[in-house]
C-alpha cells in the first residue's frame, strides 16, 4: 500500500501537458506496490497509471526497465507501455521524483491461487524468458548471491530478536549457498519479483505482467525458483506440490528446462527464499516508526527456506517428465 | 491509505453476480479514505468504487448514508450513487463486511487551495444544505459536544506526552464549549467531514461531493466551521482570511446565514477544532505498531482551536456584509 510522494493537480496538469493523452478528469493513489508511488490517472481519452519511482528505484536502472518494457511489447508479451510525450521523452520528473506514464492494463490479480493459475503462469514466464532473450540492455541483479552477504550482516546482530536462532540458521544457509551456487545455466532477462500481484488474470487466463523494477539479467531458472516460493505455497512451510508441478510442466512446454536448470532448481529455490528473507528481515528491523508501508514478516521465507532445505530433487516439486 | 479488507477475485465475480453492471476487469485498491476499504473496480462497461465498510462505520447507520446519496442525487447534487442490483437491494455482504458498490465519480481533490477552490465549496456546501433540507431520515451527530467529553477523558492521562499542557488546555476548553455551546440555529443534514480531499473539482468547478459516512443531522454552521477549518489554513497557526471570506461569502449566496449563524461561527470552528483534535489525539495515543493508517497529528487541529480562541467576531474570518 504505497503513495510516499503526493502530487498537486496542478503539477499533474502541467506534467500531462507534455503529452497528447486528453485532459485529466481523475486522480487516485493505489494501495499496491511497495517501492514507488503509484496513481490511477484517468483522463477524458483512458486510464493511465502513473508512477514516481522513490529512492529504492535507481534513477540509472530506469532506461532499462522501460527499455525491457518495450521491448516485450514488440515480442507481443502483455506489460504496460511507457507512454511517450510529443518530444519523443517517456522518462520525466514529477514533484520531485522521476515519473512515467504507463498504459492501463486489463486484469485482475489472482488473491486465490489454484492450479491453473500456476499452469498459466509457467507457460507465460517462458515466453517472457523467450521475448527478453534478444533485448540488448543488461543489468546486473544486485539482489543475487553477491549481495546477500552485506544485507544478512546488516541484521546479524539483531536477526534473533525476530525469532532465536534465526542468525546462525541464516549464516549457515548463506555460507552453503556461497559454496554450492550453481554456475553455467542459461542466463537472460528475468523479472526477478513476478509475485502474484504483479500478474493479472482475466477469465482463467494470464493476460499480463506488471512492476519489472527488479528485472535484472540472471540466470533464467532462478526467476522459475521465485515464482515456485510465491506461487507454490498456502502456508510458510506448506510447498503445494500440485501448483509447483503445474508451474513446471507449463513452463518446460514453452521453453525446455536442461537437465542442469532441473537439477538446480531446489538450491535455486533457497537461495531465492533466502533472499526475500533477508530483505523483509532488513526492512522489519529498519522499519520508521511513521512509515506508510507495513513491512512484511520475513519469516514467511525462511519457512519456504526450511522447506526447500529438505527437497531432495526437483521431483519433490511434482516434476515428472 | 486504507485498505483493510482484500476481496479475492472469486468473492467479487460473486458479488457482481447480483447486479447488471458487466464483467470486472480491474480491482485495485485506493489508497485514499481512512475508515473503510476502497476499490476501483472497472467492469467491462464502467468504473465503480467498491466499498467495504469497517468496524468504525455503524452497520446500523448505513441505510441514513445511502439513502442520503440517493437523495441527494434527485435535487441535483453530484456526488456516488449505491448501485443497486437485479433485486432492488444496495447493501450487501463481501468477505464478512458491509459493501455497496457506488458510481464512479469524475475530478481531482485539490492538493494546493486557493481561494477560488474556497469559494466553489462555499456555494456547494449550500447548495448541499438545501438539497438535504428535506431529507426524511435523520442521524444524531455522536461527535457533537455530547461526545467529545469522553473522547477527551480517555486521552487525558496521556495527552501531556504529546504536548506539555495539552490536557489542561483541552480541558479548559471543552469546559467554556460546554457552557458557551449555541442552541437554536437552522440545523439540517450535513455533510460534517467535508475535507478538501472529499471535494472533486474539473477546470475550477466543484463537481462533487464524496465520502459521506460522517453524515448526520447537526447545525449547519457547524458544518460550515468544519470546512473553514479544513480549507482555510496554510498551516496550523496560519488561518488565510482571503480564503475564508470567500468561503462564507459564497455560501451566503446560495444559503443566506442569519444574524446568530454569523455570531455563533467562532465558537463553532473552536468547537470543529476540538472534535478533530480529539479524535486525532485518540487515535495517536491507540495506534496499533502494525496499523495500515498512519494516524494524524492531533496538533494540527489544536493549532486552529488556538486561532479561533483569539477571533472577535466573524469579522476576523474576513465576513464584510
Amino acid at each position: 500500500m504505497a503513495v510516499y510522494t503526493d502530487v498537486t493537480d496542478h503539477a499533474v496538469a502541467e506534467f500531462l501537458t507534455a503529452y497528447d493523452v486528453g485532459e485529466p478528469v481523475s486522480l487516485k493513489g493505489i494501495a499496491e506496490g511497495v517501492e514507488n508511488s503509484n496513481f490511477l490517472l484517468v483522463t477524458d481519452r483512458a486510464p493511465y497509471i502513473l508512477t514516481l519511482y522513490e529512492a529504492r528505484v535507481q534513477e540509472r536502472d530506469l532506461p532499462f526497465f522501460l527499455g525491457l518494457m518495450e521491448h516485450l511489447a514488440t515480442r507481443g508479451i502483455h506489460c504496460p507501455q511507457p507512454v511517450r510525450g510529443r518530444d519523443g521523452v517517456a522518462l520525466r520528473r514529477l514533484a520531485g521524483r522521476p515519473a512515467v506514464l504507463v498504459t492501463f492494463l486489463q486484469g485482475l490479480w489472482p488473491r486465490e491461487l489454484e492450479v491453473f493459475h500456476c499452469a498459466e503462469l509457467g507457460a507465460g514466464l517462458a515466453d517472457l524468458h523467450r521475448a527478453g532473450s534478444d533485448f540488448a540492455m543488461t543489468r546486473a541483479n544486485d539482489l543475487s548471491l553477491p549481495g546477500w552477504r552485506p544485507l544478512l550482516e546488516a541484521s546479524l546482530p539483531r536477526a534473533d530478536s525476530v525469532q532465536p536462532g534465526l542468525g546462525a540458521a541464516l549464516s549457515a544457509e548463506l555460507d552453503f549457498l556461497e559454496a554450492n551456487w550453481p554456475g553455467g545455466l542459461p542466463t537472460g532477462t528475468i523479472h526477478a519479483d513476478l509475485f502474484p500481484d504483479n500478474a493479472f488474470f482475466l477469465d482463467g487466463k494470464m493476460t499480463g505482467v506488471i512492476d519489472f523494477y527488479f528485472a535484472c539479467t540472471d540466470m533464467l531458472a532462478y526467476d522459475l525458483a521465485v515464482c515456485l516460493n510465491s506461487w507454490c505455497f498456502s502456508a510458510p512451510d506448506r510447498l503445494e506440490a500440485e501448483r509447483s508441478a503445474a508451474l513446471l510442466k507449463a513452463y518446460s512446454q514453452h521453453r525446455p528446462l536442461s537437465a542442469a536448470e532441473l537439477e538446480a532448481l531446489p538450491i535455486l529455490c533457497r537461495g531465492s527464499a533466502l533472499r526475500f528473507t533477508l530483505t523483509r528481515l532488513y526492512d522489519w528491523l529498519n522499519r520508521r516508526e511513521n512509515a506508510l508501508v507495513v513491512p512484511k514478516n520475513p519469516l514467511d521465507f525462511f519457512g519456504r527456506m526450511t522447506v526447500h532445505q529438505g527437497i531432495a530433487s526437483v521431483r519433490d516439486y511434482g516434476w515428472t517428465a
